[in-house]
Protein backbone atom coordinates (compact mmCIF):
# COMPACT_ATOMS: atom_id res chain seq x y z
CA UNK A 1 0.00 0.00 0.00
CA UNK A 2 1.33 3.39 -0.93
CA UNK A 3 2.05 5.73 2.57
CA UNK A 4 1.36 9.13 0.40
CA UNK A 5 -2.02 10.87 1.85
CA UNK A 6 -4.78 11.32 1.37
CA UNK A 7 -5.85 7.70 0.12
CA UNK A 8 -9.25 7.07 -1.54
CA UNK A 9 -11.98 4.23 -1.73
CA UNK A 10 -13.82 2.56 -4.78
CA UNK A 11 -16.81 1.29 -4.06
CA UNK A 12 -16.57 -1.36 -7.15
CA UNK A 13 -18.97 -2.77 -9.86
CA UNK A 14 -17.78 -5.85 -11.69
CA UNK A 15 -20.93 -6.29 -13.92
CA UNK A 16 -21.80 -10.00 -14.09
CA UNK A 17 -18.74 -11.52 -15.56
CA UNK A 18 -18.13 -10.98 -19.11
CA UNK A 19 -15.28 -8.26 -19.61
CA UNK A 20 -17.40 -6.75 -22.12
CA UNK A 21 -19.95 -5.20 -19.54
CA UNK A 22 -17.37 -3.78 -17.28
CA UNK A 23 -17.40 -0.16 -17.44
CA UNK A 24 -14.59 2.40 -18.86
CA UNK A 25 -14.54 3.97 -15.55
CA UNK A 26 -13.96 1.15 -13.36
CA UNK A 27 -11.53 -0.23 -15.36
CA UNK A 28 -9.68 3.45 -15.16
CA UNK A 29 -10.22 3.42 -11.30
CA UNK A 30 -9.08 -0.30 -10.96
CA UNK A 31 -5.37 0.72 -13.35
CA UNK A 32 -4.65 3.76 -10.12
CA UNK A 33 -5.28 1.44 -7.50
CA UNK A 34 -3.13 0.25 -4.96
CA UNK A 35 -5.01 -2.21 -3.24
CA UNK A 36 -7.93 -4.29 -3.93
CA UNK A 37 -10.44 -6.06 -1.66
CA UNK A 38 -13.01 -8.53 -2.01
CA UNK A 39 -14.77 -12.07 -2.09
CA UNK A 40 -12.47 -14.27 -3.96
CA UNK A 41 -13.85 -15.11 -6.92
CA UNK A 42 -14.12 -10.97 -8.13
CA UNK A 43 -11.00 -10.37 -6.91
CA UNK A 44 -9.97 -13.02 -9.44
CA UNK A 45 -11.69 -10.75 -12.00
CA UNK A 46 -8.62 -7.91 -11.36
CA UNK A 47 -5.84 -8.36 -13.44
CA UNK A 48 -2.56 -8.72 -11.72
CA UNK A 49 0.01 -6.24 -12.45
CA UNK A 50 3.09 -4.83 -10.40
CA UNK A 51 2.13 -2.32 -7.58
CA UNK A 52 -1.73 -4.06 -7.16
CA UNK A 53 -1.91 -5.80 -3.76
CA UNK A 54 -5.32 -8.01 -4.06
CA UNK A 55 -6.71 -9.18 -0.79
CA UNK A 56 -9.37 -11.89 -1.25
CA UNK A 57 -11.66 -13.25 1.35
CA UNK A 58 -14.74 -15.50 1.87
CA UNK A 59 -18.18 -14.09 1.47
CA UNK A 60 -19.37 -14.10 4.89
CA UNK A 61 -16.60 -11.44 5.70
CA UNK A 62 -18.25 -8.11 4.05
CA UNK A 63 -17.81 -5.99 7.55
CA UNK A 64 -14.69 -7.31 8.22
CA UNK A 65 -13.63 -6.74 4.71
CA UNK A 66 -15.04 -3.61 4.38
CA UNK A 67 -13.12 -2.07 7.39
CA UNK A 68 -9.83 -3.72 6.41
CA UNK A 69 -10.39 -1.61 3.18
CA UNK A 70 -11.18 1.79 4.96
CA UNK A 71 -7.90 1.12 7.58
CA UNK A 72 -6.30 0.66 4.01
CA UNK A 73 -7.34 3.71 2.56
CA UNK A 74 -6.63 5.91 5.91
CA UNK A 75 -3.15 4.52 5.69
CA UNK A 76 -3.02 6.37 2.29
CA UNK A 77 -3.83 3.49 -0.14
CA UNK A 78 -5.81 4.05 -3.14
CA UNK A 79 -8.38 0.96 -2.42
CA UNK A 80 -10.67 -0.66 -4.53
CA UNK A 81 -13.64 -3.25 -2.69
CA UNK A 82 -14.78 -4.51 -5.99
CA UNK A 83 -18.72 -6.54 -6.17
CA UNK A 84 -20.19 -8.47 -8.66
CA UNK A 85 -22.81 -6.24 -10.67
CA UNK A 86 -23.54 -2.96 -8.93
CA UNK A 87 -21.75 -2.44 -5.56
CA UNK A 88 -25.40 -1.25 -4.74
CA UNK A 89 -27.23 -3.90 -4.80
CA UNK A 90 -26.59 -6.77 -2.25
CA UNK A 91 -23.43 -6.19 -2.53
CA UNK A 92 -20.33 -3.99 -0.80
CA UNK A 93 -21.56 -0.64 -0.82
CA UNK A 94 -24.25 -1.26 1.80
CA UNK A 95 -21.48 -2.61 4.14
CA UNK A 96 -19.06 -0.14 3.40
CA UNK A 97 -21.03 2.62 4.98
CA UNK A 98 -21.69 0.34 7.60
CA UNK A 99 -18.61 0.56 8.93
CA UNK A 100 -18.33 4.05 8.16
CA UNK A 101 -20.68 4.69 10.22
CA UNK A 102 -19.59 2.57 13.34
CA UNK A 103 -15.86 2.98 12.97
CA UNK A 104 -13.16 5.68 13.59
CA UNK A 105 -13.71 9.79 12.44
CA UNK A 106 -11.08 9.23 10.18
CA UNK A 107 -13.25 6.81 7.70
CA UNK A 108 -16.10 9.57 7.56
CA UNK A 109 -13.61 11.93 6.18
CA UNK A 110 -12.49 9.55 3.32
CA UNK A 111 -12.79 10.55 -0.37
CA UNK A 112 -14.95 7.62 -1.33
CA UNK A 113 -16.81 6.97 -4.79
CA UNK A 114 -19.57 4.20 -5.64
CA UNK A 115 -18.98 3.07 -9.58
CA UNK A 116 -22.17 1.20 -10.35
CA UNK A 117 -21.76 -1.58 -12.50
CA UNK A 118 -24.15 -4.06 -14.71
CA UNK A 119 -25.66 -5.51 -12.22
CA UNK A 120 -26.83 -9.53 -12.73
CA UNK A 121 -30.95 -8.69 -13.28
CA UNK A 122 -30.75 -6.68 -15.70
CA UNK A 123 -27.88 -8.90 -17.32
CA UNK A 124 -30.20 -11.89 -16.95
CA UNK A 125 -32.82 -9.82 -18.02
CA UNK A 126 -31.44 -8.90 -21.16
CA UNK A 127 -30.99 -12.01 -22.15
CA UNK A 128 -34.52 -13.28 -21.88
CA UNK A 129 -36.16 -10.21 -23.55
CA UNK A 130 -37.60 -7.51 -21.15
CA UNK A 131 -39.13 -9.49 -18.07
CA UNK A 132 -38.25 -6.48 -15.75
CA UNK A 133 -39.83 -4.37 -18.56
CA UNK A 134 -42.72 -2.54 -15.88
CA UNK A 135 -42.86 -2.25 -12.32
CA UNK A 136 -40.76 -4.57 -10.34
CA UNK A 137 -39.41 -5.45 -6.67
CA UNK A 138 -35.88 -7.02 -6.18
CA UNK A 139 -35.51 -9.02 -3.05
CA UNK A 140 -33.30 -11.30 -1.13
CA UNK A 141 -34.07 -14.69 -0.11
CA UNK A 142 -31.14 -14.57 2.42
CA UNK A 143 -32.43 -14.98 6.13
CA UNK A 144 -29.07 -14.70 7.64
CA UNK A 145 -29.76 -11.01 8.24
CA UNK A 146 -33.82 -10.71 8.57
CA UNK A 147 -36.23 -12.82 9.17
CA UNK A 148 -37.93 -15.38 7.13
CA UNK A 149 -41.28 -14.17 7.51
CA UNK A 150 -40.15 -11.20 6.94
CA UNK A 151 -38.85 -12.38 2.95
CA UNK A 152 -42.16 -14.53 2.34
CA UNK A 153 -44.36 -11.23 3.70
CA UNK A 154 -42.57 -9.05 1.52
CA UNK A 155 -42.72 -11.81 -1.31
CA UNK A 156 -46.28 -11.94 -1.03
CA UNK A 157 -46.85 -7.96 -0.72
CA UNK A 158 -44.97 -7.48 -4.08
CA UNK A 159 -46.76 -10.21 -6.04
CA UNK A 160 -50.08 -9.39 -4.85
CA UNK A 161 -49.43 -5.89 -6.40
CA UNK A 162 -48.62 -6.97 -9.59
CA UNK A 163 -44.79 -6.72 -9.43
CA UNK A 164 -42.36 -8.42 -11.41
CA UNK A 165 -39.39 -10.13 -9.18
CA UNK A 166 -35.98 -10.46 -8.82
CA UNK A 167 -34.60 -12.11 -6.56
CA UNK A 168 -31.01 -12.33 -5.33
CA UNK A 169 -29.34 -15.30 -3.12
CA UNK A 170 -31.88 -17.81 -3.68
CA UNK A 171 -30.39 -20.81 -2.27
CA UNK A 172 -27.27 -21.93 -1.18
CA UNK A 173 -25.86 -24.98 0.95
CA UNK A 174 -26.50 -23.24 4.24
CA UNK A 175 -30.38 -22.15 2.89
CA UNK A 176 -31.18 -25.25 0.85
CA UNK A 177 -34.99 -24.78 1.04
CA UNK A 178 -35.94 -20.85 0.67
CA UNK A 179 -36.50 -20.70 -2.97
CA UNK A 180 -38.70 -23.72 -3.00
CA UNK A 181 -40.85 -21.95 0.20
CA UNK A 182 -40.68 -18.87 -1.72
CA UNK A 183 -42.23 -20.40 -4.93
CA UNK A 184 -44.74 -22.06 -3.05
CA UNK A 185 -45.76 -19.04 -1.48
CA UNK A 186 -46.27 -17.10 -4.90
CA UNK A 187 -47.96 -20.47 -6.58
CA UNK A 188 -51.04 -19.12 -4.29
CA UNK A 189 -50.97 -15.90 -5.77
CA UNK A 190 -49.67 -15.93 -9.57
CA UNK A 191 -51.23 -17.99 -12.24
CA UNK A 192 -49.57 -21.49 -12.64
CA UNK A 193 -47.90 -20.82 -16.25
CA UNK A 194 -45.81 -17.04 -14.93
CA UNK A 195 -42.88 -17.30 -16.24
CA UNK A 196 -39.70 -17.82 -14.15
CA UNK A 197 -36.26 -17.52 -15.14
CA UNK A 198 -33.51 -19.24 -13.71
CA UNK A 199 -30.07 -17.24 -14.96
CA UNK A 200 -27.30 -19.04 -14.20
CA UNK A 201 -23.75 -17.58 -14.53
CA UNK A 202 -24.58 -14.86 -16.71
CA UNK A 203 -22.64 -13.66 -19.06
CA UNK A 204 -20.03 -16.18 -18.33
CA UNK A 205 -18.70 -19.19 -20.25
CA UNK A 206 -20.46 -21.52 -18.39
CA UNK A 207 -24.13 -19.52 -18.24
CA UNK A 208 -27.40 -21.63 -18.47
CA UNK A 209 -30.75 -19.76 -18.74
CA UNK A 210 -33.93 -21.72 -18.11
CA UNK A 211 -37.40 -20.47 -19.04
CA UNK A 212 -39.67 -22.37 -16.94
CA UNK A 213 -43.31 -21.64 -15.54
CA UNK A 214 -43.84 -21.21 -11.62
CA UNK A 215 -45.32 -24.79 -11.40
CA UNK A 216 -42.17 -26.03 -12.95
CA UNK A 217 -39.99 -24.20 -10.62
CA UNK A 218 -41.81 -24.60 -7.68
CA UNK A 219 -41.23 -28.57 -8.59
CA UNK A 220 -37.94 -28.05 -9.12
CA UNK A 221 -36.14 -25.25 -6.94
CA UNK A 222 -32.71 -27.23 -6.99
CA UNK A 223 -32.27 -25.75 -10.33
CA UNK A 224 -30.93 -23.31 -9.38
CA UNK A 225 -27.71 -22.88 -7.74
CA UNK A 226 -26.00 -19.92 -5.62
CA UNK A 227 -25.14 -18.53 -8.74
CA UNK A 228 -28.63 -17.99 -9.70
CA UNK A 229 -30.43 -14.85 -10.36
CA UNK A 230 -34.10 -15.37 -10.83
CA UNK A 231 -36.79 -13.78 -12.33
CA UNK A 232 -40.44 -13.97 -11.79
CA UNK A 233 -43.39 -12.45 -14.08
CA UNK A 234 -46.43 -11.24 -13.62
CA UNK A 235 -49.70 -12.48 -14.85
CA UNK A 236 -49.47 -9.99 -17.56
CA UNK A 237 -45.77 -11.24 -18.53
CA UNK A 238 -45.60 -12.55 -22.38
CA UNK A 239 -44.04 -15.62 -23.60
CA UNK A 240 -43.48 -15.28 -27.11
CA UNK A 241 -41.43 -17.38 -29.43
CA UNK A 242 -37.74 -16.68 -30.71
CA UNK A 243 -36.41 -16.94 -34.04
CA UNK A 244 -33.88 -19.35 -33.64
CA UNK A 245 -36.93 -22.06 -33.17
CA UNK A 246 -35.12 -22.96 -29.72
CA UNK A 247 -36.01 -20.46 -27.09
CA UNK A 248 -38.37 -18.15 -26.10
CA UNK A 249 -38.41 -14.31 -25.55
CA UNK A 250 -40.09 -12.90 -21.89
CA UNK A 251 -41.18 -9.78 -21.21
CA UNK A 252 -43.25 -7.42 -19.53
CA UNK A 253 -46.10 -5.30 -21.60
CA UNK A 254 -45.75 -1.40 -21.72
CA UNK A 255 -49.44 -1.28 -19.89
CA UNK A 256 -51.16 -2.48 -17.06
CA UNK A 257 -54.77 -2.54 -16.75
CA UNK A 258 -57.27 -3.27 -14.67
CA UNK A 259 -56.88 -7.43 -15.52
CA UNK A 260 -53.92 -7.00 -12.90
CA UNK A 261 -54.03 -7.57 -9.54
CA UNK A 262 -54.67 -3.92 -8.44
CA UNK A 263 -57.60 -2.08 -7.74
CA UNK A 264 -59.99 -1.63 -10.84
CA UNK A 265 -61.24 1.64 -10.40
CA UNK A 266 -59.41 3.45 -13.49
CA UNK A 267 -59.20 7.44 -13.70
CA UNK A 268 -59.10 8.46 -10.33
CA UNK A 269 -57.65 11.38 -9.63
CA UNK A 270 -56.04 12.94 -6.36
CA UNK A 271 -57.99 15.71 -4.22
CA UNK B 1 -29.19 0.76 -44.70
CA UNK B 2 -27.62 -1.77 -45.97
CA UNK B 3 -29.37 -4.50 -48.15
CA UNK B 4 -27.35 -7.02 -47.37
CA UNK B 5 -29.25 -10.12 -45.13
CA UNK B 6 -29.53 -10.95 -42.79
CA UNK B 7 -30.23 -8.54 -40.43
CA UNK B 8 -29.75 -7.61 -36.78
CA UNK B 9 -31.15 -5.79 -34.42
CA UNK B 10 -29.50 -4.49 -31.05
CA UNK B 11 -31.29 -3.06 -28.34
CA UNK B 12 -29.05 -1.13 -26.34
CA UNK B 13 -28.92 1.32 -23.06
CA UNK B 14 -26.35 3.88 -23.40
CA UNK B 15 -26.13 4.31 -19.29
CA UNK B 16 -27.19 7.79 -17.53
CA UNK B 17 -25.22 10.09 -19.97
CA UNK B 18 -21.34 9.98 -18.68
CA UNK B 19 -19.24 8.10 -21.71
CA UNK B 20 -17.27 6.53 -18.74
CA UNK B 21 -20.05 4.26 -18.16
CA UNK B 22 -21.14 3.28 -21.54
CA UNK B 23 -20.07 -0.58 -21.80
CA UNK B 24 -17.63 -1.93 -24.67
CA UNK B 25 -19.64 -4.26 -25.51
CA UNK B 26 -22.32 -1.27 -26.70
CA UNK B 27 -19.55 0.71 -27.97
CA UNK B 28 -18.50 -2.48 -30.15
CA UNK B 29 -21.94 -3.06 -31.64
CA UNK B 30 -22.73 0.98 -32.05
CA UNK B 31 -19.80 0.85 -34.68
CA UNK B 32 -21.04 -1.93 -36.99
CA UNK B 33 -24.36 -0.56 -37.53
CA UNK B 34 -26.25 1.05 -40.41
CA UNK B 35 -28.97 2.37 -38.64
CA UNK B 36 -29.85 4.29 -34.98
CA UNK B 37 -33.70 4.58 -33.64
CA UNK B 38 -34.14 6.61 -30.57
CA UNK B 39 -35.34 9.23 -28.52
CA UNK B 40 -34.03 12.34 -29.99
CA UNK B 41 -31.30 12.95 -26.86
CA UNK B 42 -30.53 9.40 -27.16
CA UNK B 43 -29.61 9.06 -30.99
CA UNK B 44 -27.40 12.82 -30.32
CA UNK B 45 -25.44 10.67 -27.84
CA UNK B 46 -24.34 8.45 -30.33
CA UNK B 47 -21.25 9.77 -32.50
CA UNK B 48 -21.82 10.60 -35.64
CA UNK B 49 -20.07 8.38 -38.56
CA UNK B 50 -19.94 7.87 -42.44
CA UNK B 51 -22.25 4.78 -43.15
CA UNK B 52 -24.45 5.56 -40.08
CA UNK B 53 -28.08 6.53 -40.60
CA UNK B 54 -29.51 8.20 -37.30
CA UNK B 55 -33.23 8.14 -36.79
CA UNK B 56 -34.87 9.99 -33.73
CA UNK B 57 -38.33 10.64 -32.47
CA UNK B 58 -39.93 12.27 -30.28
CA UNK B 59 -40.22 10.30 -26.37
CA UNK B 60 -44.33 8.91 -27.17
CA UNK B 61 -43.39 7.25 -30.34
CA UNK B 62 -41.95 3.67 -28.78
CA UNK B 63 -43.99 1.24 -30.78
CA UNK B 64 -43.87 3.23 -34.15
CA UNK B 65 -40.01 3.76 -33.08
CA UNK B 66 -39.91 -0.13 -32.45
CA UNK B 67 -41.57 -0.96 -35.78
CA UNK B 68 -39.64 1.10 -37.72
CA UNK B 69 -36.27 -0.25 -36.63
CA UNK B 70 -37.16 -3.78 -36.55
CA UNK B 71 -38.63 -3.15 -40.66
CA UNK B 72 -34.94 -1.78 -40.64
CA UNK B 73 -33.80 -4.97 -39.50
CA UNK B 74 -35.33 -7.36 -41.61
CA UNK B 75 -34.49 -5.52 -44.80
CA UNK B 76 -31.14 -6.25 -44.19
CA UNK B 77 -30.13 -3.65 -41.97
CA UNK B 78 -28.09 -3.58 -38.57
CA UNK B 79 -29.76 -1.44 -36.65
CA UNK B 80 -29.75 -0.24 -32.99
CA UNK B 81 -32.41 0.91 -30.75
CA UNK B 82 -31.11 2.92 -28.15
CA UNK B 83 -32.01 4.12 -24.54
CA UNK B 84 -30.89 5.98 -21.98
CA UNK B 85 -30.11 3.61 -19.05
CA UNK B 86 -30.80 0.16 -18.85
CA UNK B 87 -32.94 -0.65 -22.17
CA UNK B 88 -35.01 -2.88 -19.98
CA UNK B 89 -36.09 -0.61 -17.33
CA UNK B 90 -39.38 1.65 -18.70
CA UNK B 91 -37.35 1.70 -21.80
CA UNK B 92 -37.67 0.31 -25.34
CA UNK B 93 -36.80 -3.30 -24.66
CA UNK B 94 -40.62 -4.29 -24.07
CA UNK B 95 -41.96 -1.60 -26.86
CA UNK B 96 -39.91 -3.61 -29.32
CA UNK B 97 -40.98 -7.34 -27.73
CA UNK B 98 -44.32 -6.27 -28.09
CA UNK B 99 -43.91 -4.64 -31.88
CA UNK B 100 -42.79 -8.32 -32.61
CA UNK B 101 -45.57 -10.30 -31.01
CA UNK B 102 -47.95 -8.32 -33.20
CA UNK B 103 -46.12 -7.81 -36.05
CA UNK B 104 -45.21 -9.54 -39.11
CA UNK B 105 -43.44 -13.53 -38.70
CA UNK B 106 -40.27 -12.28 -40.69
CA UNK B 107 -39.88 -9.99 -37.28
CA UNK B 108 -39.65 -13.11 -35.03
CA UNK B 109 -36.80 -14.63 -36.74
CA UNK B 110 -34.60 -11.86 -36.82
CA UNK B 111 -31.05 -11.88 -35.09
CA UNK B 112 -32.14 -9.82 -31.95
CA UNK B 113 -29.81 -8.59 -28.84
CA UNK B 114 -30.49 -6.63 -25.50
CA UNK B 115 -27.46 -5.03 -24.61
CA UNK B 116 -27.88 -3.63 -20.73
CA UNK B 117 -26.88 -0.78 -19.58
CA UNK B 118 -25.94 0.88 -16.23
CA UNK B 119 -29.61 2.41 -15.09
CA UNK B 120 -30.63 5.60 -13.82
CA UNK B 121 -31.96 3.88 -10.61
CA UNK B 122 -28.12 2.17 -10.01
CA UNK B 123 -26.13 5.60 -11.39
CA UNK B 124 -28.37 7.79 -8.72
CA UNK B 125 -28.01 5.79 -5.85
CA UNK B 126 -24.26 5.33 -5.96
CA UNK B 127 -24.03 9.03 -5.83
CA UNK B 128 -25.14 9.28 -2.50
CA UNK B 129 -24.11 6.14 -0.89
CA UNK B 130 -26.04 2.81 -1.21
CA UNK B 131 -30.04 3.93 -0.76
CA UNK B 132 -31.04 0.71 -2.36
CA UNK B 133 -28.79 -1.97 -1.09
CA UNK B 134 -31.25 -4.18 0.39
CA UNK B 135 -34.46 -4.60 -0.99
CA UNK B 136 -36.57 -2.06 -2.79
CA UNK B 137 -39.22 -1.84 -5.30
CA UNK B 138 -39.02 -0.25 -9.01
CA UNK B 139 -42.25 2.01 -10.21
CA UNK B 140 -43.05 4.26 -13.04
CA UNK B 141 -45.23 6.83 -11.76
CA UNK B 142 -46.87 7.72 -15.72
CA UNK B 143 -50.13 7.12 -15.86
CA UNK B 144 -50.20 7.16 -19.40
CA UNK B 145 -50.27 3.37 -19.87
CA UNK B 146 -52.16 2.11 -16.15
CA UNK B 147 -54.67 3.87 -13.79
CA UNK B 148 -53.32 6.25 -11.36
CA UNK B 149 -54.81 4.15 -9.03
CA UNK B 150 -52.69 1.10 -9.42
CA UNK B 151 -49.58 3.40 -9.33
CA UNK B 152 -50.88 4.36 -5.59
CA UNK B 153 -51.76 0.83 -4.73
CA UNK B 154 -48.33 -0.23 -5.70
CA UNK B 155 -46.46 2.37 -4.26
CA UNK B 156 -48.39 1.73 -0.78
CA UNK B 157 -48.14 -1.95 -0.79
CA UNK B 158 -44.06 -2.01 -1.59
CA UNK B 159 -43.38 0.93 1.31
CA UNK B 160 -45.93 -0.85 3.62
CA UNK B 161 -44.00 -4.30 3.23
CA UNK B 162 -40.44 -2.30 4.22
CA UNK B 163 -39.41 -1.96 0.55
CA UNK B 164 -37.23 1.05 -0.93
CA UNK B 165 -38.27 2.61 -3.88
CA UNK B 166 -36.70 4.13 -7.22
CA UNK B 167 -39.62 6.14 -9.06
CA UNK B 168 -39.01 6.71 -13.01
CA UNK B 169 -41.24 9.22 -14.86
CA UNK B 170 -42.19 11.25 -11.87
CA UNK B 171 -42.95 14.31 -13.33
CA UNK B 172 -43.73 16.07 -16.82
CA UNK B 173 -45.72 18.50 -18.36
CA UNK B 174 -48.06 16.66 -18.98
CA UNK B 175 -47.77 14.57 -16.12
CA UNK B 176 -47.89 17.22 -12.68
CA UNK B 177 -49.24 16.27 -10.31
CA UNK B 178 -48.52 12.92 -9.54
CA UNK B 179 -44.96 12.77 -7.36
CA UNK B 180 -46.62 15.29 -5.10
CA UNK B 181 -49.89 12.86 -4.81
CA UNK B 182 -47.51 9.82 -4.36
CA UNK B 183 -45.39 11.43 -1.88
CA UNK B 184 -48.29 12.56 0.18
CA UNK B 185 -49.58 9.24 -0.19
CA UNK B 186 -45.87 7.56 1.49
CA UNK B 187 -46.18 10.82 4.18
CA UNK B 188 -49.05 8.28 6.37
CA UNK B 189 -46.80 5.35 6.08
CA UNK B 190 -43.19 6.02 6.35
CA UNK B 191 -41.78 8.38 9.26
CA UNK B 192 -41.56 12.22 7.82
CA UNK B 193 -37.85 12.39 8.02
CA UNK B 194 -37.31 9.39 5.42
CA UNK B 195 -34.80 10.36 3.61
CA UNK B 196 -35.72 11.13 -0.05
CA UNK B 197 -33.29 11.62 -3.38
CA UNK B 198 -34.29 13.95 -5.71
CA UNK B 199 -31.29 13.23 -8.60
CA UNK B 200 -30.89 14.86 -11.80
CA UNK B 201 -29.11 14.61 -15.00
CA UNK B 202 -27.41 11.93 -13.21
CA UNK B 203 -23.51 11.85 -14.29
CA UNK B 204 -24.17 14.58 -16.92
CA UNK B 205 -22.58 18.10 -16.38
CA UNK B 206 -25.92 19.87 -15.23
CA UNK B 207 -26.04 16.60 -12.40
CA UNK B 208 -27.99 17.93 -9.22
CA UNK B 209 -28.41 15.79 -6.57
CA UNK B 210 -30.56 16.73 -2.94
CA UNK B 211 -31.34 14.61 -0.01
CA UNK B 212 -34.44 15.27 1.12
CA UNK B 213 -36.96 14.20 3.99
CA UNK B 214 -39.83 12.45 2.81
CA UNK B 215 -41.70 15.40 4.19
CA UNK B 216 -39.75 18.26 2.78
CA UNK B 217 -39.87 15.91 -0.47
CA UNK B 218 -44.07 16.08 -0.26
CA UNK B 219 -43.72 19.74 0.46
CA UNK B 220 -41.63 20.70 -2.67
CA UNK B 221 -42.36 18.07 -5.39
CA UNK B 222 -41.82 20.53 -8.27
CA UNK B 223 -37.98 20.70 -7.33
CA UNK B 224 -38.06 17.70 -9.43
CA UNK B 225 -38.55 17.71 -13.23
CA UNK B 226 -38.37 14.94 -16.47
CA UNK B 227 -34.93 13.51 -15.51
CA UNK B 228 -35.00 13.25 -12.03
CA UNK B 229 -34.93 9.86 -10.96
CA UNK B 230 -36.86 9.87 -6.91
CA UNK B 231 -35.19 7.35 -4.35
CA UNK B 232 -37.39 6.86 -1.27
CA UNK B 233 -35.91 4.76 1.66
CA UNK B 234 -37.20 3.19 4.31
CA UNK B 235 -37.43 3.48 8.23
CA UNK B 236 -34.32 2.30 8.36
CA UNK B 237 -32.41 3.84 5.69
CA UNK B 238 -29.37 5.74 7.60
CA UNK B 239 -28.07 8.89 6.98
CA UNK B 240 -24.59 9.64 7.67
CA UNK B 241 -22.25 12.76 7.56
CA UNK B 242 -20.05 12.81 4.53
CA UNK B 243 -16.48 13.35 4.88
CA UNK B 244 -16.85 16.72 2.71
CA UNK B 245 -19.22 18.70 5.61
CA UNK B 246 -21.39 19.49 2.96
CA UNK B 247 -23.55 16.95 2.27
CA UNK B 248 -24.48 13.67 3.65
CA UNK B 249 -24.72 9.47 2.85
CA UNK B 250 -27.48 7.49 2.57
CA UNK B 251 -27.38 3.93 3.11
CA UNK B 252 -29.79 0.82 3.57
CA UNK B 253 -28.15 -1.37 6.38
CA UNK B 254 -27.80 -5.00 5.23
CA UNK B 255 -29.85 -6.11 7.79
CA UNK B 256 -33.80 -6.08 8.42
CA UNK B 257 -35.29 -7.03 11.56
CA UNK B 258 -38.81 -6.98 13.38
CA UNK B 259 -38.44 -2.79 13.66
CA UNK B 260 -39.01 -2.93 10.13
CA UNK B 261 -42.93 -2.28 8.97
CA UNK B 262 -43.12 -6.37 7.72
CA UNK B 263 -44.55 -8.95 10.73
CA UNK B 264 -42.94 -9.23 13.47
CA UNK B 265 -42.61 -13.26 14.11
CA UNK B 266 -39.18 -14.13 13.75
CA UNK B 267 -37.25 -17.68 12.87
CA UNK B 268 -40.39 -19.42 11.14
CA UNK B 269 -39.99 -22.09 9.38
CA UNK B 270 -41.62 -23.55 6.70
CA UNK B 271 -43.49 -26.82 6.96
Amino acid sequence: MSNKLPGALFVIGLGPGDAALVTPEVTAALARCTDVFGYFPYVARVPERPGLMRHASDNREEIARAQAALACAAAGGQVAVVSGGDPGVFAMASAVFEAIEHGPAAWQALDIQVLPGISAMLAAAARVGAPLGHDFAVVSLSDNLKPWELVLHRLRAAASAGFALALYNPISRARPWQLGAALTALRDILPLETPVIFASAVTRPDERIEILTLAEAAAEPDRADMRTMVLIGTAETRRIARGDGLSDWVYAPRSAGPRSTGPRSAGARPA
